[in-house]
């Protein structure tokens, strides 16, 4: 069957790429073109039906992504159902199902079937996580198991993979050499490097990508190639490891494109503001303008139980310079598993990023909805001024919480309302 | 009395100069030369002993400012009290009490009591609001209740005022022509306009403009020339009104500093990412380096409830641009008077901000701490960690709901964390 780029070169929209031309608010031929020459993505595997697809890259909103998924020591369905209902009810483009639990099949299954938004995962969780769970050692994994992976999540449906093709053994002797404060903090990425310590091997994942890539084609899934050596503090930004390894994934998405199969690129990470810039040009150059896929990046080390707003700071600057797609961090990262709550708070703090970035670039139409809002606070026009609000719940509830005496006002200023003074002051006059 | 930069004109300092230069961890000769040629304030009443008294303007760290204060609706001393202890405890740099409540006057004697830290106010809110509580309509108050309130200000000990001088007849005129969407939403600004409208008369505080001066010379007390017309919304910044104040400002600013009196500038408020350059590099060129003090800004105007982060993103772009000063701004913004809590989120959130600015501008030591939580995090050293974090309680009580089974790592990777995956890879490699 062939695949959305292999119909896009000859034209050929298909149901998926209409509904998201539809949501995007473009037509459909500007999706096939950067679907063509790899600047866009459309994650949609071709087993199921997707009920909210979305287009992603050069020249359409910014697009974010929710994690979500159990862990080990926190592995419910029901609350990841939850998460996934508050990722899809505060606005998420996608979510990523990164479960890790001994549950992680029957949860990735009930995620495929209760969202309406393409979903991601990193197959190669399913292999190490069982390995460790069955007290084997990381290197005792076999690559068939690993491919058996990549197949076996394709076939049950996800959209998206996420493959650390990149951690190549020089990427990782750059990185040893180099003395990193943090060493590798991706999952994927660290269990892969003592998977290749452990067997003095090359990282399969890149040895055999073609065999990755047959895979992916069958199901017309998307790769989203894996930043394992992203930094995981901002000292180690930018380094040669780094770098290395974006230049291995700017191969591997020619390769991959030519093969008719999508790409998208992922980004650190921890990455000081003023570092931001040259994290996204360079990823643009090397990667041949495919879509960039960032997670925050958070700004600063310092402030956990607040890193939705460090990867606010961050995400909003990279998607201004050209990221694509941001992962939202919630408040709970580097401290423990997140609840729906903190999925609520990631997503709206994304959104907030991914919209300045939106108006920042100047997007046709990015700032109709901060026009409205401005008309309905000049209107003292409450009920829509929550309708236009990320979070209308959230804002409602605020306000409720402490009613002022004048109903058209706030219980900031009452009677002296700026908006009110103003109108006697410059309206009447 | 010589006031600091008098006596900084003759290199003399003085107790308040040396404890914010020790502070600062910068010579007190640095502050005193940016005091002589009006690039630093040191906010600080020669009435009232402050215990920690902090350097703002260029060169220096970038400081952040929590707002406090009653409304007629909310009018509580002991909340207002719980809202500077939570300001300082959570590490603001300066309060300002914005009271517009009945008892204002005991609420600010009380603030200004119990705060270690420089206090401000915007001493025209003292007389609008007396006149609204006694039913007289704003263009009523007279000249002299508005000097005698500044005045009074000073006597009771506030370290810097927000004064609306640069409010003129001709640039609410530019404002009227112009058709913004949102007017005035400066409640000072808004006040005076209707007051200079009400009599058509020239704003006093423009008019006799020498005689602020000499009330704040007295005492030594800091202008904060406010930004009345500061845009509402992001549709309404840079405007031809915004930027006449600014032009306005930095001619006052001028006669103040060859007065010996200190002056900072106020400035925006709703700005999209795009636009927060030119507005601080405006500033700096037009009110000749003097300390740059922004109201956020907020970069979308689309999400109440979340204002902390929305100017979280514009503070830390404004400050790595060159704003000095960032008054915070809490997630209560646009729909209620902020609560204790509400005041830490925004103080952290400021703090965020400020922080990732100076690591941007490479502030020296800026980035230390970051690099400590780095060697925590490879450490585990879990206390340290909080130590280190902007708001420790936060992050200990956010772990502490989802402990993991190895006391090591956190609940999201258990034990597949990458830190110690990447140990076995790479360290012992």
């Amino acid at each position: 069957m062939a695949t959305n780029i292999e119909n896009s070169l000859r034209g050929k929209s298909s149901e998926v790429i209409d509904a998201a031309a539809r949501t995007e608010g473009c037509p459909p031929d500007f999706i096939l073109q950067g679907l063509a020459d790899g600047t866009i993505v459309v994650p949609a595997n071709n087993t199921r039906k997707l009920r909210r697809p979305c287009a992603i890259g050069r020249g359409l909103s910014v697009k974010i992504n929710a994690n979500i998924g159990s862990s080990e020591d926190v592995d419910s369905i029901e609350d990841e159902l939850e998460k996934l209902r508050a990722a899809v009810a505060f606005g998420s483009d996608t979510v990523m199902d990164l479960s890790t639990g001994a549950r992680w099949r029957e949860t990735l299954e009930q995620v495929l079937r209760n969202s309406p938004l393409p979903v991601g995962t990193v197959p190669l969780y399913e292999v190490f996580s069982k390995a460790v769970r069955e007290g084997r050692a990381i290197p005792e994994v076999t690559e068939d198991e690993m491919f058996e992976a990549v197949e076996d999540h394709c076939r049950t449906g996800v959209d998206f993979l996420t493959l650390h093709c990149g951690v190549t053994r020089r990427a990782v002797e750059l990185l040893k050499d180099q003395g990193r404060k943090l060493g590798i903090v991706s999952r994927g990425g660290s269990l892969l490097a003592e998977w290749m310590h452990g067997n003095q091997r090359e990282n399969p994942l890149y040895e055999h990508f073609d065999r990755l890539v047959e895979i992916l084609h069958r199901y017309d899934a998307t790769f989203s190639l894996g930043d394992g050596l992203r930094p995981g503090c901002i000292s180690d930004a930018s380094d040669r490891a780094q770098i290395e390894e974006l230049l291995t994934l700017g191969e591997l998405q020619k390769r991959s494109l030519q093969a008719g199969v999508q790409v998208m690129i992922e980004g650190p990470g921890h990455v000081a503001m003023d570092r931001i810039a040259e994290n996204v040009r360079m990823q643009k150059s090397v990667c041949n303008g495919a879509p960039f896929y960032v997670l925050g990046p958070i700004v600063t080390d310092v402030a956990p139980g607040y890193d939705d707003i460090t990867s606010a700071i961050g995400g909003a600057l990279a998607a201004w310079y050209g990221a694509d797609f941001l992962c939202y961090v919630t408040p709970a990262e580097h401290l423990r598993l997140p609840d729906a709550d903190d999925v609520r708070r990631g997503v709206v703090a994304s959104r907030i990023a991914a919209h300045a970035a939106d108006i920042a670039r100047g997007h046709p139409g990015a700032s109709d909805s901060d026009d409205q809002m401005a008309k309905a606070r000049h209107d003292f026009d409450w009920d829509r001024q929550y309708e236009l609000a990320l979070d209308p719940a959230r804002a409602r509830e605020e306000r409720g919480q402490s009613l002022p005496s004048d109903s058209d006002v706030c219980s900031m200023c009452s009677r002296l309302c700026a908006i009110k003074t103003s109108r006697r002051a410059i309206e009447d006059g």
